[in-house]
């Protein structure tokens, strides 16, 4: 008769160690106790621990514990490792198609998924549709509510809204922390303002880009996000062959400097098309409008798309965006004619482990 | 091994078919088969239907169904027929106390509780702490995400970021839709504007607010979310004794106008003091602000208010808010500098429906 009286605690096995995976060990062992999980693997590219009895560490030892194993990675085995086990999920940290590839494996074993990495429902429809499968089958669940916002309430939301019966019309945000810095600082409501390759300059030199800022630029990560939130809509669910390379995109990325593979270089080259970015922004201006890079995904319009777009400086993504800022908007039959509104930080370590520890607790609730 | 393979679908009680239990009925029932829930219980003030197996209803026939059962609601004898089910969670879709008084009873004999009721968890201290004792006895869950923001994702937004050890600074936000319109019409950046008096006419008119306005204008609604808010973070868990009545609130309601119990007369006689409402606007508008109705959980001052306040005519409650929208701001530890926001209807069947879903679809993940 009761609901769950003294359920064992859920086992944990993470891959990657990096920014956020070290956050969300550091969150996990933080837990008061008893703890609904227990710790039973550690991967890394270089080393690897496992006790299906829950590992012997504190969020203070387990990074030099992790260090001096001897154990070499080895994610075949570790599926092996886990199967016998009796509720275990899988946590990936790592942005590597090597694992995404895994987790059709993973699920058809009955072990639960949960990761921030892109990859796996971004990419061929192929993969999605065994994981989809796979999960049907076994009953394992897949998570990632931080794979777009990072810890902010989105994806779920979204499915929610799907399950619960509402009808998307459409999806319309800045997805991209840094392409949200790079134009709140360049277009803003007062005239005139910095260059745009000054702008995308302090950006890298803050930290906000990736080592290579073309790999903001090219929309691509906007692109995976759209991805990810289209095929959880019916009618989109296999709209995107070939996932996040099906989107309709555009790349900020001048063609002129695709082939530059170093970094700084870019960076130093990027003034050659400050002309150009000034006239859009002086265009938009005129208009009364802000330059926005964004992602849309319009059921009724049939379109997914990354864009840079004119928004009236009375528009949210004018007042009310800042510092590199996700912004969310979702029009639905319910939320209409104001759409549902999901502001915040869109990525950091911290946000992004707690997005994934959301995911944890819904498998322990 | 398999996590969760062939699950049984969990049964549904549903207590209370008005805008919400209705809404959520029709949800319910137009879920594509196989549905993971089987309805077993409707109870109205009225009738009463049960059937540990399903009851054979369609989102066409439930109501006359129920309307043509002969059973008396009798919720003590609905305990008793519930208690043998495997799985089983009650939807309180009353704002009755009689059914919130029950919560810790469902929650000991392992019944799971989802309800858009805020009286139970804004109400004695004595009785929070029962629920909360009763669920962790039995491993039954309770689920509230609609009390707060209806449909918003608030209150799960909230538990994660507790959970996981996110420390909550301040919480602030628009939390009434009907006080969001009053003052979104009242008092604007642009001067002079329409009399207090006037515009509650008009949101009686539209039927955005209770029958009685004082109702709303009361501020009790807000200090009901806030102690929801509240007891879900450490600090606050026993903060307020007596619940909503504990929260410092500032109601809108002039003295003189306390006893009159007709909602009629009483927007008649707020004229009288629209002179008053007026003096506030004209201070707001003399420091570039505008007035909003706000909850307040400061965790670091130690304060939980209802007020009414100014914010810049720069500020999201000034530029972003519209309609009868509720915003809500978090800022805490991870969320900083700039908050986590989340914005949209905090009222209507449609949205309080779906968050209840949402709370439902919890417990089958
Ligand atoms: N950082 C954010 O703000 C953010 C926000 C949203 C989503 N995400 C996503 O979160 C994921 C992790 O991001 P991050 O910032 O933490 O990246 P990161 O610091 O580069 O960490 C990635 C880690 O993955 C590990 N790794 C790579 N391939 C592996 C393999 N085949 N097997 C085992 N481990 C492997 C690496 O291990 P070593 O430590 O041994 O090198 C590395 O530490 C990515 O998918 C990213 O897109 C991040
Ligand atoms: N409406 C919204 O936008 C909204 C938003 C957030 C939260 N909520 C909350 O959701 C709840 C329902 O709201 P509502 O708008 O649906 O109210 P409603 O239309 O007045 O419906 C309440 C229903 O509860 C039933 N009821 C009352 N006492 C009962 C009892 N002791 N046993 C069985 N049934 C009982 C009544 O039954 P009969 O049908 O037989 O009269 C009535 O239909 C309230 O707690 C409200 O605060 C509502």
């Amino acid at each position: 008769m009761p609901a769950k009286r003294s359920v064992p605690p859920l086992s944990v096995a993470v891959i990657g160690t990096g920014l956020v995976g070290s956050e969300l060990i550091s969150q996990l062992l933080s837990l008061p106790s008893p703890s609904p999980f227990i710790l039973v693997a550690l991967v890394s590219l270089t080393g690897s621990l496992f006790s299906p009895t829950g590992l012997s560490v504190t969020k203070d030892t387990w990074r030099s514990t992790l260090k001096a194993s001897n154990a070499k990675p080895d994610l075949q085995a570790l599926v092996e490792q886990l199967s016998p086990l009796d509720r275990v999920v899988v946590v990936d940290n790592t942005a590597a198609q090597a694992v995404a590839d895994l987790y059709p494996e993973f699920l058809r074993r009955g072990i639960h998924v949960a990761t921030p990495n892109k990859k796996a429902f971004s990419g061929s429809q192929e993969l999605y549709d065994q994981i989809l499968q796979a999960s049907k089958e076994s009953g394992a669940r897949w998570l990632n509510e931080s794979t777009v916002g990072a810890g902010l309430p989105v994806v779920q939301t979204l499915k929610d809204m799907v399950a619960s019966g509402d009808k998307i019309k459409k999806i319309e945000g800045v997805f991209s922390g840094t392409m949200s810095y790079i134009f709140n600082e360049f277009s803003t409501a007062s005239p005139d303002g910095p260059s745009f390759s000054s702008v995308v300059r302090v950006a890298k030199e803050k930290g906000y880009t990736e080592p290579h800022p073309a790999d903001d630029l090219n929309g691509a990560d906007v692109c995976r996000k759209l991805s990810i939130l289209a095929r959880s809509i019916p009618t989109f669910q296999n709209a995107l062959p070939e996932g996040y390379k099906s989107v309709a995109n555009r790349s900020l990325v001048p063609p002129a400097l695709e082939s530059v593979t170093n970094g700084a270089e870019f960076v130093d080259r990027l003034n050659e098309f400050d002309a150009e970015f000034d006239k859009l922004r002086s265009e938009a201006r005129a208009e009364g409008s802000v330059l926005r890079f964004v992602g849309v995904v319009d059921v009724e319009q049939g379109v997914i798309k990354a864009d840079l777009a004119k928004y009236s400086v009375t528009h949210p993504f004018a007042t009310s965006l800042g510092g590199s800022d996700n912004i969310i908007m979702f029009h639905t039959e319910r939320y209409s004619p104001r759409p549902l509104i999901v502001q915040g930080a869109g990525a950091g370590a911290a946000v992004t482990a707690m997005g994934v520890m959301g995911d944890l607790f819904k498998l322990v609730l």
